[in-house]
């Protein structure tokens, strides 16, 4: 029984891993959709995010299963709770990139992101993708190192964020306020999405060694 | 035994609903803060962010230590780990509730919104602060009917968020990029805010259910 339960959660964790994945899958294509202006790239966003949201479903039925009928303790309980709060998390960052997608789809066949922001907001998007590819690994491999470092290298979705801000919030923006307002929701989907790599990087920490990280 | 887990589980629910209501106080003092230029009030919003970030960690440590020595399953397990996601919900109003107030901070003591879009803000501020207060009761008393109520009542703060992006996107909008970015985060965080409310309430009908609402 022991084995089994072992097996069950070794393959929940591999499975959240890939869902993990899937994040990094749909804030590529979101990507895509706001910069290449490719309507396809946001309908596959959507596609992603759909599956997302129906493995999360799944996941969270099983260890909610795992908790009753298992009735673990100590780490193995604190590796079912977390597993819920990561798939919440997961969930989210899915949502997130199909909101990014949505605002492409909205504006199509118009570009929503002005030419001398292209740099920063494809920035972002290579930060953000990276992040959850990092993220992937920390939930594969319990690596509390890759966790700190995730945790670590999230200040470069910060200083991105400032950096557009700076952008859209400068006397001489000349783009108008609705598109300062596309872009300031657009900056704030892909730093929330980060923000998400690191609470799932500080559960791992707390999963592995029982401290909660205080960064 | 059974007595004293049904006393904790009855404290921790009138706890949740206790953090709840803070976080009432906190989206109030913060529209204060915003509205009223009031310093006092953002420095308000921040105490009681603190008091709920101190009181979520500390029935955070109560429940796991319950799931943990009390093994419980069915329902009582279904009541805990939402209390789980719901602590975490409250926590995120408290922040969204002090960015608010940051942004009403950073400013002092020049006005953040236009005189025109006081009545559409001032009407998030009261939208949301009733929005938490009727969680709070759904906490307290797990009211099916008052949940399905409270999630009908958020397509108000959508209209609101739409409403206030229409005059932020209009071609008339004569306060300039800044001004418009501003706006956008302080609705986005009001709507965010109310988010959490809704996601409290579907939880408290899966609760008392063990149904998932479909809205």
């Amino acid at each position: 029984m022991r084995e089994s339960f072992d097996n069950q959660l070794g393959q929940l964790r591999a499975e959240l891993a890939e869902v993990c994945g899937l994040t990094a899958v749909a804030i590529e294509q979101a990507t895509c959709a706001l910069l290449d202006l490719d309507p396809a790239a946001a309908d596959r966003t959507n596609e992603v995010n759909a599956d997302i949201d129906a493995r999360s479903r799944d996941l969270d039925r099983r260890v909610l299963t795992l908790l009753a009928l298992q009735s673990p303790v100590a780490r193995d309980l604190r590796v079912l709770i977390s597993g819920l709060h990561n798939i919440a998390d997961l969930r989210r960052m899915g949502s997130l990139a199909a909101h990014i997608a949505e605002v492409a789809r909205m504006h199509h066949p118009a570009a929503v992101v002005p030419e001398e922001l292209r740099a920063i907001l494809g920035d972002m998007g290579k930060a953000a993708r990276a992040q959850s590819e990092a993220a992937q690994e920390v939930l594969r491999h319990r690596d509390t190192d890759a966790a700190e470092q995730l945790i670590a290298s999230d200040d470069r979705m910060d200083a991105l964020l400032r950096d557009l801000f700076a952008v859209t919030k400068g006397a001489d923006w000349p783009y108008g306020a609705a598109s300062a307002v596309n872009i300031t929701l657009l900056g704030r989907f892909y730093e929330r999405f980060c923000d998400h790599t690191v609470e799932i990087s500080r559960r791992i920490i707390f999963v592995v060694t029982g401290q909660i990280p205080d960064h």
